[in-house]
């Protein structure tokens, strides 16, 4: 069993920031999330798209955030469980917690934060009778692993950015890269359509439109897929199917754990520590609500601040807290290391 | 008179900050600060010194992140009134007010945020009977404009490093620098002693130490200081004395504002968008108390962005506002400037 302080559910930069500021107390965190990588929707999403609001930043990309959290929590040794999805909770009678997920990983905690965004970001699937038959035995939705489709066959279906990018950058991982898309038009980034042009007139990426993918066979593991092409009916052979449709946030699990829901967001007490009605639950970033929100990251930078402060108290009960300032006291990592300011000297001028 | 939708009291980073978030509601925002320059303690107290908990910023220098609001904000035009200190508020019938500062500028408004951080930086002064007399005749405190000194004679008191900066800085516009500490040992960044000691050997600084500057002498402008060195008396001639003896925040006359007060800090509403007791005054920042408080500029971050909300719905009042986020709808300065993400294209692929 994974053994943490503060269980973050959510990888977002909310979840994320939230790890630096339990290390500044010395408590540990384990993040859980749906993605296969950190970084949340800001990884997931639009990577390369800038952010104007991040206070400091005239503009940064996305992406860029992402890694720049990464690296300043880094020294604070966070735990990930990546690529599962937080199923049950249990509170113990000493007001700990053991969160399960859909893969039976098993994590106790001294406090659990949901940092959960506007929820898991699950799959749009196309609507093929026995796609769920062939899940993880040929059909992918995300990709979690480049190394899994090294010199295999693949077939990605879409025609928005994840479609263009991992067709462009399997085209060096995988035996043969098809593309199908249902219109002969993509949306995306000006590059990305343009390499795809130039990858498919290289012979790099094999590109069927307007076509769909109406069918999958194999006995044990995706085999072929069957394509409609204008009412003409193909069957290629294919080691993996990987329909890149988008995501679809959904509240999940976490709706059946008792918290108080509004407008699909967690009720919290913005008036003190951003707790949710559960004690020792809280709700952090644009997962929660109350009077005033507002969905924006440098609010979710905030929350994850009060709710460390609120755990350290719950933890430590009666012990009074001095706050210590990064810039005068430094930045003791869990890994040894020690950031700080240069100290000033006390020198005498002759 | 200056008009605007939001002044702002304190141009630290919580006050730039509030200048961007109102930017995007379409508000202007004018700054009232007692310093000459914006950036609050980090730009007076410790602009070269890291910062390690902004977030996304493994580390920053805190004059950077000074700049880095600056650049941030400057689309939408913030104006400034610096070197002055807020004094007195009017609230007219219409619930807007006036404010008026220690030298008589007036500026109306439609709220006042008071984002005053640990108060207004005021000198320690050297405790010397007349130099009130000479305030502004002589006797500075802040280097406002160092062309002030160009080509005159100057004596600088201290040991830390303020006093080490402005005499190198200074050693290069003035006719002749004195520096005066009542110690031999100076206490600031090595480099900066190491500079010290290498002008004085050059006779680009004047140094004497352990002294102290006893008496002030001069007509209707300071004229010559005396000072005692090991009860040995001196008279030296010069055209200026700046005490560089450190700074303390002073809630100063904000506090006469009929603001509810607690522990030198504003009493403000957390629970839903930091408003004071005074409906349209608002307080965000280290300047504020509430329950669970923390005075971290990421807390500030977000008390400014909740306090332009409320702004907006206090001037909107009945509209609905829709959040719009930076990256998908770009930014648009008051200057004409479009920030915004490079748009997907729609293409076919042949």
């Amino acid at each position: 069993m994974i053994e943490t302080d503060i269980l973050i559910i959510g990888a977002g930069p909310t979840g994320l920031f939230a790890v630096f500021e339990a290390g500044l107390l010395q408590l540990k965190c384990h993040i859980i999330d749906a993605l296969p990588q950190p970084g949340g929707q800001l990884a997931e999403l639009y990577p390369k798209k800038p952010i104007f609001d991040i206070p400091g930043y005239p503009e940064v990309l996305a992406g860029d955030l992402v890694n720049n959290l990464m690296e300043q929590i880094k020294q604070f040794q966070p735990g990930f469980t990546l690529a599962e999805t937080a199923e049950t909770i249990d509170k113990l009678d000493d007001g700990t917690f053991i969160v399960t997920t859909n893969k039976g990983t098993k994590h106790y905690a001294k406090a659990v934060a949901i940092a959960g965004g506007l929820g898991t970001f699950e799959p749009r699937k196309p609507a093929l009778e026995n796609i769920s038959f062939y899940e993880e035995k040929g059909v992918e939705y995300f990709v979690k692993d480049p190394e899994l489709f090294r010199d295999k066959d693949i077939v990605i279906a879409g025609g928005g950015d994840s479609a263009l990018d991992w067709s462009i950058f399997l085209s060096n991982v995988a035996k043969t890269v098809t593309l199908v898309h249902r219109r002969n038009e993509f949306r995306g980034a000006l590059d990305s359509v343009e390499k795809v042009q130039e990858l498919k007139k290289l012979g790099k990426i094999n590109l069927i439109t307007p076509a769909e993918v109406v069918a999958i066979q194999g006995v044990d593991h995706v085999e072929s897929i069957t394509l409609d092409k204008n009412g003409e009916q193909e069957t290629i052979k294919t080691d993996y199917f990987i329909p890149l449709f988008g995501l679809t946030p959904k509240l999940g699990a976490i709706a059946n754990w008792g918290l108080e829901i509004e407008k699909n967001a967690i009720k919290v007490n913005n008036a003190l520590d951003y707790q949710t009605n559960i004690d020792g639950i809280y709700a952090i970033g644009d997962v929660n609500i109350y009077p005033g929100k507002l969905k924006l990251i440098l609010c979710g930078f905030h929350e994850a601040t009060l709710m460390c402060q609120s755990v350290h108290n719950r933890i430590n009960p009666g012990k009074k807290y001095v706050l210590k300032y990064t810039t005068v006291s430094g930045v003791d990592g869990f890994d040894g290391t020690r950031k700080e300011a240069e100290k000033a000297v006390v020198k005498s001028i002759d």
